[in-house]
């Protein structure tokens, strides 16, 4: 079962309802290109991968069910949800990678306007396909760089359901567990929207990983101590310079790995490298709604007073110097990475 | 209203239950020492000084209300209690301080055993009286490291909740607002317990200080991108070179804190300071059950997956390195602190 799939059937969308999980699974389907921003909105679905494969199914959507006898009026309409879909979420450049290379298609193809539907909506599950191909040799890339008996912090979620399949960070770790190793994972709950207490969680369940759950600022005591060998995430920004944008965290766990002189490691597909970016502060941070922090009940207890604002940015930028290396399916990437990311997204490494 | 207070009509001690704060404020009474041993195992009265001031109290129960005809009966269920109120929790050192106190008390006592049980009953509320003394100079000394326009960073409770009356780090913070200087407060909700997000929000909305919420590991962000331009924590046991204890999530911050020049300070009456461990990494750090991790609701929802397991480490150690300068009721302590803590508690700073 994918994160995001095509129904071929009934020429839909469907995707995890992830905001239920792990109380509840289900599968929720979508039919036009606007439900699909609303979902990633929402988080119905999330994770940079995914949306990327969700975004590209939204177009795919509107290919398949536009109004249009020509192909010049179809793309004015792919055009016109392209910008709906680019909005929904600013800092993960996979969706606008994944619009890109839709709209690409539609530019380029010459023929009858039911041939292009059909092109269109073969490219956007061949993005899907990719990236689990990607995502899995990503995985043996980044599995060499787990050794047997570890204990491995793991921020967000970053599995199955954060792609369309296999997984990044997580997956790299599913990888070394299925090779043989050891392995336990100090799970980041990661707040507000606590993706990992809900998310990767429930996929090392799922896979038989031993697993606790910590609170993301309790990271730094495992870290100091011994407790913790090497650090995983994922991403969805990096910069040509090797900046990470990530899930809120992500920088003040790479600081405690640093500090203590254990490895952290992001694991990206290439698409997640935006090369057009000299370094992570020219990355958009998306700041969410307080109620994601203010929801919370403890105990049965609400817990924020009622009235109390909040502050909740989605996102954080880790400067390259705290990031050990970035892990592509093309290969892990170690600093200068203003060489390596080059190298890395033109298939170039060692 | 204290936090801790000794009822004298009563003979009995009175708390603020924290743990229904802020959806309820019910004040309890506690008539024995293994009923105030329990609370604050449980957290009904939580924060090192008013720990501290809460095992005074429970002594003093023992003192007024146990059966005994002479000093010396009176002084064996002292010691027995002194036990079991010493094993309550095992980071703060204020709890022993202030046991050790007590028992001097009676050890030095010589005359009739009803004089005794008066002068520990007495010694007790001496103890509180001077926590909220000592509160107001640390804030008097804190304050002026505060600047007009500020924007702080908070871990954790340290307010009138966390000591008898005024606080430490938030006493800081309250009193650079009372000499008119406009501050802004980013409160760490601080995970597990979520002293932050309940006790220091409510606190904040009393003193009329804004604030907002942040999740902990949304600190760096707001560090980095100069958001935010001092940070002040509390501490639960400071090693004679400087190391502090305190609530986990501590060290995270201020390395942030560090890794973007920004200040960050311990505030502690000296009763904090354990000049007897040479560093940090000889404090005892408890760990809690990991339900407390794993009983979070959030938007209605159950979180974690059933029967996932967690750790809960309640404090961490963060290097005097991180931390820029030490505030007690004698004064600001600067590095190096293996001079300046010895000068603290001697009353000889400056």
């Amino acid at each position: 079962m994918r994160t995001v799939d095509w129904d071929p059937k009934s020429k839909s969308v469907v995707m995890i309802d992830q905001r239920l999980l792990p109380g509840e699974f289900r599968l929720v389907n979508f039919h036009t290109a606007a439900e699909v921003s609303l979902a990633i909105r929402d988080m119905v679905v999330r994770g940079a991968p995914a949306i990327g494969a969700a975004a590209a199914f939204g177009l795919a959507l509107t290919a398949v069910h536009a109004e249009a006898s020509d192909c010049h009026s179809l793309t004015t309409a792919l055009q016109a949800d392209r910008h709906i879909l680019a909005s929904a979420r600013p800092t993960a450049v996979n969706l606008r990678w994944a619009l890109d290379r839709m709209l690409a298609v539609a530019d380029a193809f010459e023929g009858p306007v039911d041939m292009m539907r059909l092109m269109l909506e073969q490219e956007a599950c061949r993005i899907a396909d990719e990236d689990v191909t990607i995502n899995k040799r990503m995985a043996e890339h980044g599995a060499a760089l787990i050794d047997d008996g570890d204990t491995v912090i793991h921020h967000c979620n970053t599995g199955s359901l954060a792609t369309v399949d296999w997984g990044t960070a997580l997956g790299v770790i599913r990888k070394a567990y299925e090779q043989g190793k050891r392995i336990h994972v100090l799970v980041d709950e990661t707040r507000p929207r606590l993706q990992g207490a809900r998310l990767t969680a429930w996929e090392l369940e799922q896979y038989g990983i031993p697993f606790d759950i910590i609170p993301d600022n309790a990271a730094g005591y495992f870290l100091r101590t011994g407790q913790a060998h090497k650090v995983f995430y994922g991403a969805d920004r990096v910069a040509a310079n090797g900046d990470v944008a990530n899930k809120i965290g992500t920088y003040m766990l790479s600081l405690a790995a640093f500090d203590n002189h254990i490895p952290a490691y992001a694991v990206v597909p290439t698409s997640t490298i935006d090369l057009t970016l000299e370094h992570g502060g020219l990355i958009p941070i998306e700041e969410r709604s307080p109620d994601e922090v203010l929801n919370l009940q403890a105990g049965g207890q609400q817990v924020a007073p009622l009235g109390a604002s909040a502050r909740n940015p989605a996102f954080d930028v880790t400067p390259h110097r705290l990031v050990s290396g970035i892990v592509t399916e093309n290969g892990v990437a170690y600093p200068p990475y203003s060489i390596s990311l080059i190298r890395a997204v033109h298939g170039e490494l060692g």
